[in-house]
């Protein structure tokens, strides 16, 4: 198969956003330590929202340090999202957001202790299959 | 299913460490910045073996602070290895590493430029399906 042009890439990855239930998070301690987990999301159009719980080092990562990479689909259709995090409290969720999100999750923050729930906005959007595709790699969604 | 016992989740680790060409890797910037990419490797038995030219996020992060976290699999069934790194020039394995590697992940870093292999000794392996198996998922390979 051919690269695809961008606008396959486009909306495959929206596709993806859509579709998939899981990411990998990788998030950095501010003492520069790595840490990743899959975690459920969900994609309003414009951003990703992912719930931990508050004690966990990805949600303590986010709140020292609100810089995240997100890794979507197997390793040879990755989707690549480098993304700035807002931190909500459950109670600052509306409850249709609430509801789409333990809809599509499986799982439902707002009734589970010490949860957090994490807004990632997009800024910069990366989309290959293969060595072949690295060109063109950055992509506008 | 039932949660899998220890003995399961090393040999199913195992195979996978074996089997599987890519893993996501995730690191830091010295500043706490993350990283995330994902990188074929190759297994020894003891450690994981990856390459990436020298230029890129990943191999500064590394070579400025030895410390990874690496996830095998998908996101439903999860190898995830907190390791530490050290950085290897391509003249510093020995041919059998280097043709191993090439044979396992279809690329050969010794005939490109500028590229350095990194050698991942796990410190923490943990190994989960689904939320019923987080009791349990740190294991000893």
């Amino acid at each position: 198969m051919a690269p695809r042009p961008h606008d396959e890439r486009v909306a495959d990855t929206l596709r993806r956003l859509r579709e998939d239930v899981d990411a990998w998070v990788a998030t950095a301690a501010p003492g520069g330590s790595p840490y990743l987990v899959p975690l459920s999301f969900l994609w309003d159009g414009e951003t990703l929202l992912l719930s931990t719980a508050a004690r966990t080092p990805t949600a303590r990562n986010l709140v020292a340090a609100p810089e995240v990479r997100i890794g979507v689909g197997p390793t040879r259709d990755v989707v690549l999202i480098h993304g700035s995090v807002t931190v909500l409290r459950p109670d600052e969720l509306s409850a249709a957001e609430g509801d789409a999100f333990a809809e599509k999750t499986g799982f439902d923050p707002r009734t589970l202790r010490d949860y957090l729930y994490f807004r990632v906005r997009p800024l910069r959007v990366q989309a290959w299959r293969e060595v072949d595709e690295l060109p063109g790699r950055d992509i506008v969604i």
